[in-house]
């Protein structure tokens, strides 16, 4: 008899996202003419940039010709055009010395955030923020680093670390000792950002308690307080506890060209059962070459045309596009009474529901007075319950459109 | 302290292409003018078909405009327009009623064929055959399903089914009890396929035994003759028991290009510790968004191009190509009085070393000899051992040189 993960029935119903979507479509089909503004799904929405889609064309071309044709990437950990230009252009700028062999190229950091547990024991206790990007949780879930989950969706042996207005969004360290922490900022889904005195903080935590920092660093391009920094390892001595994870999904438009990478130190060690040490970086190449095949050429090409002088300026004047959005989304609630967070270093806007209306209730309320969505906050877990995520990758005109009806509903 | 999955130690040095791929570069360092020619990894080197490419400039100029640039592939399984193609291409004309709910659409068979495992309990007897693909065993002792490696490389717990020339490569149905069974046909690397009246014997112990078949039909494009199945679902009874694995990779040359897709009928079930039948259609989509975030819009409007006239067309043409190559290969080197196998329903020729000569001994001979490479067979398991993995996606030309190089070598 072949029996299944039992751990995948651990997991709450309904992928958040599922779930939006599924109240979405709910609603669709009773009023068809509706013309739904979504400020929830964080998906761009600006087309890719012009350096990008030459970069594109010039690679599909190369694999119209057997000369230039190329097959597998053969190292399966990215082409070292892509690997150098990485290296160069979001570390060695800013003081930090990233050698290629600790960069992973991949198809996602929602992908690469998934799998990295995989190289660590079970017996691990994980650290999270609440609210928290539920893909963290869930992965650990489904390895089975987690008993159940209790009426708040919160699931025993995970450490939830609350983060609210109090602590402005970033969390205190634990008191309990953790093994593996999950820290995003720029945060999604609160838009915090932590300084490099808190990260500081963590980067210490780390080395005394012998844990390891899993930090998601998917938004920094939106960053722009120039004393925030975008990498963990601006932070001494954060190479020997922490591995990052970056992305091309909102630096450059590419979810749906899929690229990103992630970097493992080879300095960064953790422990077998018996307390022997053994570095991570080896441990994370053999589990992605064993288990992933690379990242498609055309896909590695258009990433590195993000690194050329237009690609960047491109890809610049987009981000402001998103952040002028962010910032007209956040003065616009704050002046129609809304508490709203965020949306100065990240394209995201955490507002506060009004009246104490749970998440989903107001979620419920946007989606039929003023068809516009947001994502509800206790979808992140019970930090986030009261609060809803408000994404800037809309069209300048519809974040527009969506103000003006929001300022129509009933507060 | 933060431990590793210790699993991970259980794994043999080196992945077999990382090492074919270290020791030529040894050889190329110490002989810089030898004009190497790979029969070894199986990567393709025709330019994609021109229907493909054209799909590509397409798509590529879709994502540079608003009104038609796509983010995420939201449902995460793929586009409907490529998965309508996949049903109605890929199984209808074969009598096959897939629904395209049943289609997952990824970037890779190796990355499914290595996730696939993840939606299993760890208490499931795996089997293999033997010689066998590395990834569908290394995966497994990643995730615990194993004991350590014996002095032959293979691990405790795993059934090992051996395929030799004896059962033409074609395992026998266990005499103990398994869970899983990975079988792949037309075989990598044996070249072996297994007829209708094979697979129903599979069929028929799986659902005898509440077993699961785990199916790579990979390279399912290769096989001539019009009486092997080409789909496992072709046998009555097998959507009870089996999940398929297919790849535009061989068929369409994209290696490069990262696509392929799964098929887990929804009426397959599996079981709880408990003995509880649980459906693993929605566990597999559960695994599926939470752990990958879809594949590149252009890369599935390249994939649906292979099933439009023009595309089907072409990419028979580059087929015949190689497996003008296999028959080339085969019949060279049954002339030079190697026995050979495989090559006619297949791109791989499984070739008996000549003198009882090792594995390894054989590769570093034709590599030092003749400067061709071939994929030791003993990388694949020890009934692999006296035996070389040819493949047939070299060009025409290199091909010919190869076998003339090997008639030079002795035997």
């Amino acid at each position: 008899m072949t029996t299944i993960n039992d751990n995948f029935l651990k997991l709450q119903a309904g992928y958040l996202f599922s779930e939006i979507g599924r109240r979405i479509r709910f609603f669709e089909a009773q009023n068809p003419d509706a013309k739904i503004i979504s400020l929830g799904i964080g998906d761009v929405t600006q087309p890719l940039a012009p350096a990008v889609i030459e970069a594109m064309h010039k690679a599909v071309d190369e694999m119209s010709k057997e000369e230039t044709f190329r097959g597998y990437d053969d190292n399966h950990i990215g082409y070292e055009f892509l690997r150098n230009a990485i290296s160069e252009n979001d570390f060695k700028t800013r003081g930090v010395k990233i050698d290629i062999d600790e960069i992973f190229v991949s198809d996602g950091a929602k992908c690469d955030t998934a799998n990295i547990q995989e190289i660590f024991g079970t017996d691990n206790v994980v650290a999270v923020t609440d609210p928290v990007y539920p893909v963290y949780v869930d992965t650990n879930v489904i390895a089975g680093r987690t008993g159940s989950a209790n009426e708040k969706g919160q699931y025993d042996r995970i450490i939830y670390m609350p983060c609210t207005a109090e602590n402005n969004f970033v969390p205190d360290i634990p008191d309990k000792h953790v093994d593996l922490i999950y820290l995003c900022f720029p945060n999604n889904p609160t838009g915090a950002v932590a300084t490099a005195e808190q990260l500081k903080q963590w980067v210490d935590y780390a080395r005394r308690n012998k844990a390891i920092i899993l930090f998601d660093a998917a938004y920094e391009a939106f960053i722009s307080d120039p004393d925030i920094p975008h990498s963990i390892y601006e932070i001494d001595g954060a190479k020997d506890v922490a591995i990052e994870f970056r992305s091309f999904s909102k630096t450059a438009g590419f979810t749906g060209v899929r690229c990103a990478f992630t970097v493992v130190p080879k300095q960064l060690k953790a422990h077998t059962k018996d307390g022997r040490a053994v570095e991570l970086n080896p441990l994370w190449s053999r589990r992605h070459c064993t288990k992933f095949n690379g990242v498609s050429y055309i896909t590695q090409a258009a990433a590195a045309a993000v690194y050329s002088k237009q690609g960047k300026k491109q890809c610049r004047r987009i981000i402001d596009i998103y952040m002028n959005n962010a910032n007209l989304i956040r003065e616009s609630l704050t002046k129609l009474g809304y508490q709203a967070y965020g949306g100065i270093n990240a394209p995201y806007i955490w507002m506060k529901t009004p009246n104490g209306l749970s998440s989903w209730d107001f979620f419920d309320r946007l989606l039929t007075k003023a068809n516009v969505i947001g994502t509800p906050g206790s979808g992140f877990g019970p930090a986030g319950q009261g609060y809803l995520r408000l994404t800037a990758f809309a069209t300048p005109a519809n974040v527009k459109e969506a103000l003006e009806r929001f300022a129509a509903v009933e507060r």
